[in-house]
């Protein structure tokens, strides 16, 4: 299989992970004979640095042509007093939109070997956590309108729309549904309906679709209850599908519970264009360019984009197998390192990930 | 001192527990030599089934003319299908907006005796949890206008309006860094600054209010984050403030870490109108009218209102050591049960607090 594949590293721990996910990629291609070409494309800080904008028009266009989008990081302190406008975050946003990635699969695991790392008490890990969000990505209160600050009756005023129409809820409940039928068969799709008009609709399209799933159950679920169960007993989800900003805030506290964010990975995906793969931690500039960062994520980024984007399972089943192996042979980078283990530095654990391919 | 206390058992175990704290409270005012009258009214399911409305004109009128205001719980299965303008929870806004009550106070905090109840792992919960959630609570996309759900070029579409005016932010903020002066003096602000316009503002006049109390430091952090952060260290919070839906979600996620929802009270205040106080927890329909409810955060919730109400500090202290030594005593109802303790129905663990007051 030949395809070509976007890159952005971006800021931070962003080239390094990003430069040793590739080093994996390359082994898979090798051992499978695949050619993956790659193409390395400015985002967020770096890319405003460089050309004055967080998502440089070149960056969209080559995204656009290519068969898979890699995303190391974005963000940092140095640009958290730029203009809003032209922030890092903008660049994230502003590619989500450009490419259609309405679907982001944030699935939340814990690996048996990093348990003890899960946040959570004992006897409510044993119980199991393996969760996947499927968070809506290019609607909801990111993207409505009417949106601003402006002085209204003497006042200076905020004001966002929280705003879906039935097509956008439709999409992404189907793509929740699937992803239930690969795994546990159950959905509990996640909204306010109890305050929110939005929500109500949102509700009531998720029943609609669920008809098309009959094998799958459907619950319902408030927002501030799902946070509550995510900590109370994670073990009952499945899928979790919810709107944008509601996706944000569960999904990252699913992953966070896991007690081990260094290594997950996500997927966004769209219909027109080609998805987007990236670790969930952020760019942690505080050890940027110490060859200190978990590349972990980042590989299982690829792992992913094998999977949904190229349909070689073998391939990202091996790439997967080989990070398990890693950690049972007891290897670990700063973030995930316990008593006993074998401390790693980035390229180091990259290569003994690629000895196990 | 002679005080007059609207009361709203509301649905489900409301009644019981509202009924013990009563008693709780008889019990002080004898000790201390107070009178306090009580007057019933409806609000939630049992205010639908007997007016058609879930917050009748009257229960309004009594609570503004109260000195203070006291809620069990509302909501059960019998209304969930009921036409959504009329739903139980729309008894709760209303009355909430009735009495412009926009400051909710949520404490989460781990009681010594229920470290054991704690979700988190132990050497988390060992650094500590005492986190007060100032919520704001009479605006934001709870009340924005437009909301509502309308076909618009031809799809049904659903929307709400975040909203804040300066005025809104502003005094919320100075709730909070008050509560802050009485605390640890640490106010950490929740947003999404990064990406909402009214979280911009939001930020901008907190940051404004903070310079009137030089003593208190501010930080400010994402919704995201602060998800995650309360799960992965609450010893770092002191007063978190925040919208009314961010509020909704984080003190729910705060307080269910705990481990012990069952023993937390909340406080709802106004400027114009006394203050409401009630448990967090709901209705538990389930285990309605069976004598098995826990009535301690009710109880804690009058402990509440005599210290910010009627500023009865002495009071206020003494109820919460009648509890404090109810648990020391190894009395526990069935939520909180642990081996070794003592199970107590409602009416007998109100009895062991009464015994201490
Ligand atoms: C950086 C920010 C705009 C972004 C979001 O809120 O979507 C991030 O939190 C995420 O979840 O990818
Ligand atoms: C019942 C619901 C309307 C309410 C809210 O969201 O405010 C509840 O969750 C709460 O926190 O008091």
């Amino acid at each position: 299989m030949k395809k070509h594949i976007a890159v952005m590293a971006g800021d931070g721990i962003g080239p390094e992970i990003v430069g040793q996910a590739l080093r994996v990629l390359d082994a898979a291609a090798r051992k499978f004979n695949h050619e993956f070409s790659t193409e390395h494309v400015l985002i967020g800080g770096i890319a405003i640095d460089e050309t004055g904008s967080p998502l440089p028009e070149a960056t969209v266009e080559a995204c656009r042509k290519a068969d898979a989008v890699l995303l190391g990081a974005v963000g940092g302190p140095k640009w958290d007093t730029i203009a809003p406008e032209i922030r890092p975050e903008k660049g994230l946003l502003g590619i989500r939109k450009a490419l259609g990635l309405f679907a982001n699969l944030r699935p939340a695991r814990l690996f048996p070997e990093l348990s003890g790392a899960c946040l959570l008490r004992k006897d409510i890990v044993d119980k199991g956590l393996d969760v996947m969000v499927v968070r809506e990505l290019t609607g909801g209160i990111y993207f409505g309108k009417p949106a601003g600050v402006e002085v209204r009756g003497g006042k200076r005023t905020g004001f966002n729309t929280m705003i879906y129409d039935e097509d956008e809820i439709r999409r992404i409940a189907h793509i929740a549904f699937k992803a239930a039928m690969k795994r546990r068969k159950k959905v509990c799709s996640v909204d306010k309906a109890n305050v929110l008009d939005v929500s109500r609709l949102w509700r009531e399209v998720v029943i609609e679709v669920s008809k098309e799933y009959p094998e799958v159950s459907l619950s319902h679920m408030y927002v501030d209850n799902a946070a509550m169960q995510l900590v109370r007993d994670p073990s009952q989800f499945d899928v979790i599908v919810t709107s944008n900003l509601f996706g944000d805030i569960l999904s990252d506290e699913a992953a966070v519970i896991t007690g081990s964010i260094g290594m997950l990975a996500s997927a966004s995906l769209g219909s027109e264009y080609a998805g987007l793969y990236e670790p969930i931690h952020g760019s942690a500039p505080d050890i940027a360019g110490q060859n200190k960062a978990n590349p972990l994520a980042t590989i299982l980024s690829v792992s992913m984009m094998l999977l949904h984007e190229f349909d070689l399972e073998k391939e990202a089943l091996c790439i997967e197998n080989a990070v398990r192996k890693t950690l049972q042979d007891g290897f670990r980078t700063g973030d995930i390192m316990e008593e006993g283990k074998t401390l790693c530095n980035t390229i180091e654990i990259t290569d003994k990930v690629i000895e196990r391919l």
